[in-house]
C-alpha cells in the first residue's frame, strides 16, 4: 500500500506548529522537585506524579541454579493507574482509531502518534491545573454509549518501574466525533503501515493497540487469520501453567528502599553524577532532568526526570504449527513486576549481550539475528514512553520460522512456551500476563504483518 | 444421595489415629518465635515461613466520595507461593479426587478434607526438616505423565494477608495411585455432598475446586449445565471492565511498616494484649500463639501464631437470565490486595454489619437473609485455612433469586456485575481475579447445588 501523503502533510504541519523546547536541566536544581531530605528520594513538591526511589529486588530467576541473587537499584515509583485508551469508529467497513501527535520531552523526535486519550488519573481530576484532556468522556461513565471492546491494566517496563500498571481501554463508537486539531483517524491498515516506520507510533499506542480483540484483526491469509484457540500445540491450561510455574519457582522479594541507601552503599555501582544518577560502568539507565517549553501540552512549561536506557532488542520467534501461527514467549521476572513473573518475547537484552558468549548470550539470539530457516517479517525501532523515558529505543525484530512439524517445537529450555496467536491474544485480554515488550511485538505481528 | 456410611467409618479412624494437642501459648514465650528487635515483627528464628509484620494502607474503597481513607493494621506476610495441589483421576466414569484428612492447628475441629497436596515451597526444598509431602510428583515436572487441568496463582484473605498468592494445581492422572493411609478418593458427587457439612472440606480444597475445568462439572439442568460464555447478561469484556475500573478509580498504596509503629501508636486501636495482639474494641482479629503435638504430620511437635477472626459471613446471590445462572459479584478492595481490586461475592461481611443501618448496611444484606423472592441454595458454616487462621468461621450462603427478565439486572450500584457461571469460571482459569471468599462460594455453586 502507497503511504498516505495528506498524513505525511498532516504530521508535517503538526511539527511545525507543536513547537517546543526541552533542556537538559541537572536534577539538583530541577524547578518543582527535590531530592527528599530523609530518603533521598527525588520527588514532585506535590507529592503527586511519581518519584525516583530505590528497590531491593532478590529472586531465583536468571540464578542459574544457585542461591537466588539480589541486588539495588533506582526505580520510578508511580502508584496512580493512568488511563490509556483509544476511540475506534468504523467508515467504509473499515475501523478506524483516533490517534493524536503528541509531543513528549524524551521522545528522539518531538512528536509521536499516542492514543485518543493518555492520561495519568492527576490529568482526569484536574491536579496538573491545565487544560482539560479532551474525549474522556468516551472512557469513563456510560462512554457515550460506546461499547468497550477491551479493558484492562497493563505492566509497563519491570526494569524501571516497581509495579506500575496502565488501563488499556478500547472503546467502539458509532457517533461522529471529529477529530480535533492535532488529531486523526486512521485505519488499522494505516496503523499498520506506519508501525514500519521508526519512532512514529508511540508505546502506548502499541500496548493498547495489542488488546484489540482478534475479531477486528483477522485478515484472509494474515497471522491474525480467524483460527480457534483450540488450533494451538499446548492446551491454554498448559500455557498458563508454564507462566504459574515460573511464578511459583522464583520468588521474587521486592523491598522499596530510600534512594540514599542505593547510592550511599558503597557496594552498589549506582552514584550521583554531575547532574543526574548513573552507574559507574555505563550500564543500564541513567536518570537525568529536562526543562520542557511546548505550545500544545495541557500544561505549556514544566520540568521533570526521565529515565534514560541503553538501547534494548526485543525479538518474537514465530512458527506456524500446522499452519497456526505460533509465538514463542518466556515467562521473565524483572525487578519491579507485581507478580513474580510475564511472559515476555523470545529475547529481550541490551547490546552488552549481543557480545556475550556461551551462557551469557541469550537463548535464541543467534537464530533471530541470523535466521538460517526462515525470514524477518518486521525489523523496526521503537520508542519507549517519552513522557518517563529519555530517547529510550528498542530495536522490535520479529523472524518467522520455516513452518515446523510438531516435533520441532519440543524441548524448549525452561520458561520458554510456543504460544498461538489466539492464545496470546486471550492472555491480552487480562492485565500482566504479558510484559509490555511482548505486547508491541503482538502488535506489529498482527497489524504490520498481514 | 444417601451419605456414604464408610467415609464416615473412615474419617471417624482417622480422628482417632491422628492424635494432636493444641495449647495456648503466650507469643511473648512462643518457642521458636520472636519480636525482632528493630521493627517489633514477630518472626521465626529461621527467618522464613511467615512474619506478622505492620501495614498502612489508603484507598478511595469504601471512603464514600470523600478524600481516600488510611488506617494502619497488623498484617501476615508470607512472601512465599505455596502450592495446593488436587490429583483427579476417573473410576469407572465418575471424577474422583484424592483429599487428606489432615490437622491443622486453627481448626475448630482438629481434621479437615485438604488438598492432595498442601505445601509451602519450604516443605518443597526441606527447610522444615521434616518427611516429604508425599504426591508432590504429580505436581512438578513432568507430573508422571498427568495432564494438568487448571494451574494459578490465586490470592487468599486480603484483610490479614499482604500479597498473599497459593498456586492452585488440578492435575488428572491415568496412572494408579493407591491412596496412602490419610487419603481418601472420593468421587465429585460426594465431595459435592460433603461441602454441606459445617467446617469438613478445608478452605484449600475448597479454593482449588473452584479452578475445576468446567465441562467435569457440567450435569444435566445443574448450574454448571453446558451453556456457552456468550449467553451471558453482559460480553465477558464488559465484565473485566467492571474491574478495571474499579482498580483504575480505587488508589490503593499499601507500605509494610514495622509492627511496633503500628501497635505503639496512640491513634491506632491495635495493642499488645497479656498473650498476643489485638484491638481495645475487639474488631476484626487478634493474633495468638499455639504449641502443638500431632503424630502424623511431617512434624511432630511446633508453635506458631495464629490470627483468630471474629466470624464472618460470604453470601452469594444467584439469578437466572434467559435460564442462564448468574452471580452477582462485587469489585473489593481489601488492605492486602495484590493488584487493588478482585472480585468478591455480593456480600462480604462481619457480624457488626448485621446490625448496621442505612448507608452501613451491606448492599443485598437483606435480601441474602430474608429473600422474598427466591430460595436458599446453600448455608454452612465453613473454615478459614486452620495453618493460619484460628476458628474462623464463615457461613457460606447462597440464595437464588426468582429468574429475572433482562431488565431486573439494570441498575446496580456501583462495582457489582452479574456475571455468568461460565463467565466466573473462565475468570478463574487466571488469578486474581476472584477473591478467596467468592472462590468457595463458586465451588459450593458448582458442586453442592446441582
Amino acid at each position: 500500500m502507497a503511504r498516505d501523503v495528506s498524513f505525511d502533510r498532516w504530521l508535517d504541519e503538526q511539527h511545525r506548529r507543536q513547537r517546543y523546547d526541552v533542556r537538559r536541566t541537572p536534577l539538583d536544581t530541577l524547578p518543582g522537585w527535590r531530592f527528599c531530605r530523609d530518603t533521598g528520594d527525588l520527588v514532585h513538591s506535590s507529592g503527586r506524579f511519581f518519584s525516583v526511589s530505590g528497590l531491593r529486588a532478590t529472586t531465583g530467576f536468571g540464578a542459574e541454579g544457585q542461591r537466588p541473587r539480589s541486588w539495588t537499584q533506582p526505580v520510578i515509583v508511580q502508584r496512580e493507574v493512568g488511563l490509556l485508551g483509544i476511540l475506534l469508529k468504523e467508515y467504509r467497513g473499515e475501523v478506524h482509531c483516533l490517534l493524536q501527535a503528541k509531543m513528549e520531552p524524551g521522545n528522539l523526535n518531538g512528536l509521536q502518534l499516542s492514543p485518543t486519550v493518555q492520561a495519568t488519573r492527576s490529568n482526569f481530576t484536574g491536579v496538573h491545573r491545565g487544560r482539560r484532556v479532551p474525549y474522556t468522556e468516551y472512557f469513563t461513565g456510560d462512554r457515550h454509549g460506546g461499547r468497550v471492546l477491551a479493558d484492562s491494566l497493563q505492566s509497563e517496563q519491570g526494569w524501571w518501574f516497581l509495579h506500575k500498571r496502565n488501563r488499556n481501554v478500547v472503546v467502539m463508537t458509532d457517533e461522529d466525533v471529529p477529530a480535533l486539531d492535532g488529531f486523526r483517524w486512521l485505519s488499522l491498515r494505516q496503523v499498520g503501515e506506519l508501525l514500519r516506520t521508526d519512532h512514529l507510533v508511540n508505546m502506548d499506542s502499541r500496548t493498547v493497540l495489542s488488546t484489540l480483540p482478534r475479531q477486528l484483526l483477522a485478515g484472509p491469509g494474515g497471522v491474525s487469520a480467524p483460527v480457534r484457540e483450540d488450533d494451538a500445540l499446548h492446551s491454554f491450561t498448559e500455557v498458563l501453567s508454564v507462566l504459574a510455574d515460573a511464578r511459583f519457582r522464583y520468588e521474587l522479594v521486592q523491598e522499596q528502599l530510600p534512594l540514599r541507601k542505593v547510592l550511599e552503599d558503597d557496594t552498589s555501582p549506582w552514584q550521583r553524577t554531575r547532574d543526574g544518577i548513573g552507574r559507574h560502568d555505563g550500564r543500564h539507565f541513567t536518570v537525568l532532568g529536562v526543562s520542557v517549553e511546548a505550545e500544545a501540552r495541557e500544561v505549556a512549561r514544566w520540568s521533570q526526570p526521565l529515565l534514560a536506557p541503553v538501547a534494548g532488542l526485543a525479538g518474537l520467534l514465530v512458527q506456524r504449527v500446522d499452519g497456526v501461527p505460533h509465538v514463542l514467549l518466556r515467562a521473565r521476572v524483572e525487578a519491579g513486576t507485581l507478580n513474580v513473573a510475564e511472559f515476555g518475547p523470545t529475547v529481550q537484552c541490551s547490546p552488552r549481550h549481543l557480545n556475550g558468549r556461551g551462557a551469557r548470550r541469550p537463548e535464541f539470539l543467534d537464530t533471530l539475528l541470523a535466521p538460517r530457516a526462515g525470514r524477518v517479517l518486521f525489523d523496526t525501532e521503537q520508542s519507549e514512553e517519552g513522557g518517563r523515558f529519555h530517547h529510550a529505543l528498542t530495536r522490535n525484530l520479529i523472524v518467522e520460522l520455516d513452518e515446523a512439524d510438531e516435533g520441532a517445537a519440543r524441548d524448549l529450555p525452561p520458561d520458554f512456551c510456543w504460544v498461538s496467536v489466539p492464545q496470546a491474544q486471550a492472555l491480552l485480554r487480562h492485565g500482566n500476563h504479558l510484559n509490555v515488550q511482548a505486547r508491541c511485538l503482538m502488535t506489529a505481528l498482527t497489524l504490520a504483518t498481514r
